[in-house]
């Protein structure tokens, strides 16, 4: 993967933001390797996301912001560009089941997440093993509802000494506080083990067993204070028939957790989804 | 298609039922063809069906009827045996859209159907062409909220006239009265356009897009007293993105609802489908 | 669905196109509807598709041309500017397999077809009463090895006389005549019962039964003189088991066949497909 | 998982059958908890699985198959009895490349593989903290293709110290001697990562990013002497597009094949696949 510049923006629909734009790029003789654009008719908003080669830009990002600024200021954009040499940084939220944990380190192990794995926090201490001998320091931060929050305190101390930039809760089975959810907005993703908007909260493979479904899936979502109602980022489902248990549909159901979760967060990671209200655009390949 | 009887029952499991039943079965000489058994644990229920060759049978349905119903009788049997060559009677409900009645007419036209379209009942008249076309009776009974006891009178004296045996509801956008949910139950398919228990009732597209949802379903069922709540036979979805309009929903949805309704009611039709409780087993092949 | 003008283009990539094609759209005050690039690294070609609001305009199509053939020139593009006011003229080849053709004409009857079939050509006569009904015309043009030049050059004097812009085998049999399959280069669509490039040539079906395979599939491609090795367009597949005899591969088949047929033949009206050496860009939503 | 014995047989279709293997089950007093059935119309073939509950049983397994032997020889059949609770012993055989490694290992670790690893046979040293973090043995045997011939024996031999039941070349590049396929037949099972019969041999997504394909995908197969045309097991695909390149599609493919590979050796480890020529009957729930 050749180094890129990620120019990401949302703003209201006009005639020639495109042309602005692409101009501006060409001007600098840079390359665009990818371009993606949505325009939402329904609210009148307009989307775009541009992978540029970075050896194809003739100076540093900093200055390519200040050159930019004029033009986002000129289109009220909601906007930001990222360099894919700096991959974001990773919090794992784990408790005791290992799939969607297990699933994400193996891709950072072998280079396949565009990420950095940089702490594990987990409410229980089952897992270290596992993450300690992928050298990822593992910090163990139990949860009782006595001691709620300051756990959340140390949890969010520890995500600030380590300077993260997405929190994954990779089957993490706590709620977080709602002024947590707040201050990571777009920053904190949850895998849910149901189809959603179906079997909101918990035991749901219990839930689509009682209703009969035929199929069950996985949601990747942002996380708000509202449970499972946050914006959705990937969503896949797998077919189940009478002849499975709830523990058969709970075996079923984590490969399709871990692998919506690592579709949905790899999404994140390229900054492919730009949120709007409670829905996503997601400017996958 | 050779001909075949489907023996096909459920009872309390216990030692000995196929034993005993396929011992019935090779006294007669019979050859089954297909074979097909569920042993539900969770509440100690047993499910079998067989399809058996009549050409191997040495005498009528109604003779195997009275020798196996002493062994119905002692194993507590719910159970029915039917014959391919009397296929069901099968009436279409319908309404203004089309795809759905389009769909199955066509398959009954070609021979790909397993049951017979005898009637057509539709709330307003714009698909009687296309009914028509197909030499089948197609019968215009409107319903308004001032007529809907007398139209669903009409529509069952219709239902009993034609001798059908079960109703689809083939995008037909009105409730049934609840008596009339109880006197057929089991008996009348729906397609609801989502996924269910995701978005029941009206506009489920409309609420799959404000929920932002990345697949989009639909759901074939049996039709109970409460909305969409009745036991689910097959399901099906297709991806969907930001990109898509609720119009491109309802398009890309038009073709997951007629190939669920025809699967599900495939199964029906095949006597694959034995409902427990508010939940079925499909012996699908 | 509101008029749109699409803008479709590929060519050498090189940096500036983005520029100078948003650059002329924005100068005439025209709205993008919908923007897709696609850069190929490989060979260093690029893609780019717009749909622009007909309404925002102010002029003509030709003239829209005229005044983007310098840019075209310029950038060295093969292009084309359409208008979805004036939809494909499209002929369906057909043989006396139904399911493709009935879905077709199903779905252009009910308005969900973006173009216009004008005329169906068979080599049998058993489906004349559906085309008839739908009030389009049907040629019989029988093929033999004897009469087989006879029989095409009939064909193509009909292509000609409705004016036909797209042919679409519709489970038609025959193979074309490779000066046919040159003068339509891009033209004509196909829809192979298998996933290709396994099961080319005849009877597919067979061919995955005795093989095995645990999922069937369907190819819609363009024709070229090399039996099913065209571009292709779209491809799906459904799975199957060992229950499942070869008739019942071909009923089950045959759905895959009809939704993947109307997909790429959508894609394709849409003008969202771009042929490069034997590979297509799909710009799909 | 309580504990169950599998019965596993096939034979020459004829009348009785399952009457008289249900009876001698229904006379032992024993409980099946799940049993399939497949008639081959075509060849004359039957097929049977049973699984019955071992604390039902009321002597121990060599006594039940002392009993079952002449109902075997009555109806030539192929069979055996095996017992859940003597889970099968895998070999895994790997090369540089992680992924199916990696989740076979982590689902044995979880519990989730009705199987054992005894032993990881590679020949690269690349992966051997991977497997020893997991305490299993880990032989690096290289392969030249001077020292083939030795290098497989020291494999066999290993194979053989290890008392290894199924061999899974878990992405392992080499191509086994004709003996050994012949020794191990139905006892080797290999991923391949294509869409079989498609883009045999090396590079499949090379190959099938040269033919231009919307879906790549896995097989996992019993390997036999000819090159990947051994019974397939089962198989699975992902949708790709012109925007993917070579090493996207790798990406891709990976969890296709991983998936895929551990749920054919899951059909393989609980005896739900039964060889007959060169297919297979897979009697998944």
């Amino acid at each position: 993967m050749e180094r890129v510049y990620r120019l990401v923006m949302s703003c209201p629909d006009q005639v020639g933001i495109v042309a602005k734009v692409a101009g501006f790029i060409a001007e600098q003789g840079a390359n665009i390797v990818e371009a993606n654009h949505h325009t939402d008719a329904g609210n009148g908003w307009f989307f775009m996301r541009h992978e540029i080669l970075a050896s194809s830009v003739p100076f540093e990002l900093a200055e390519f912001e200040a050159k930019f600024a004029p033009i986002a200021e000129q289109f009220q954009m909601s906007w930001f560009i990222s360099d894919s040499a700096r991959p974001k940084r990773i919090a794992l939220f784990a408790s005791k089941e290992a799939h969607c944990l297990a699933d994400l380190l193996y891709r950072w192990h072998d280079g396949d997440l565009p990420g950095d794995v940089v702490c594990v926090i987990a409410n229980h201490n089952d897992l270290r093993a596992m993450v300690e001998w992928h050298q990822i320091p593992f910090h163990h931060v139990p949860v009782t509802p006595d001691t709620k929050p300051a756990a959340f305190a140390e949890a969010e101390r520890l995500v600030a000494h380590y300077q993260v930039d997405v929190i994954v809760l990779a089957r993490y089975m706590q709620i977080l506080p709602p002024q947590m959810c707040a201050d990571y907005a777009g920053r904190v993703i949850n895998i849910h083990h149901s189809f959603l908007p179906s079997f909101v909260g918990a035991k749901p493979y219990h839930q689509a067993y009682e209703r009969g479904v035929k199929l069950i899936g996985a949601t990747c979502h942002y996380v708000t204070e509202e449970l499972d109602a946050g914006p959705i980022i990937e969503q896949d489902v797998i077919r189940v028939s009478h002849a499975h248990s709830i523990e058969e549909m709970r075996r079923l159901g984590r490969d399709v957790e871990k692998t919506t979760l690592a579709r949905g967060l790899r999404f994140h990671l390229e900054d492919r989804v730009l949120i709007h209200g409670n829905k996503t655009v997601v400017f996958s390949q």
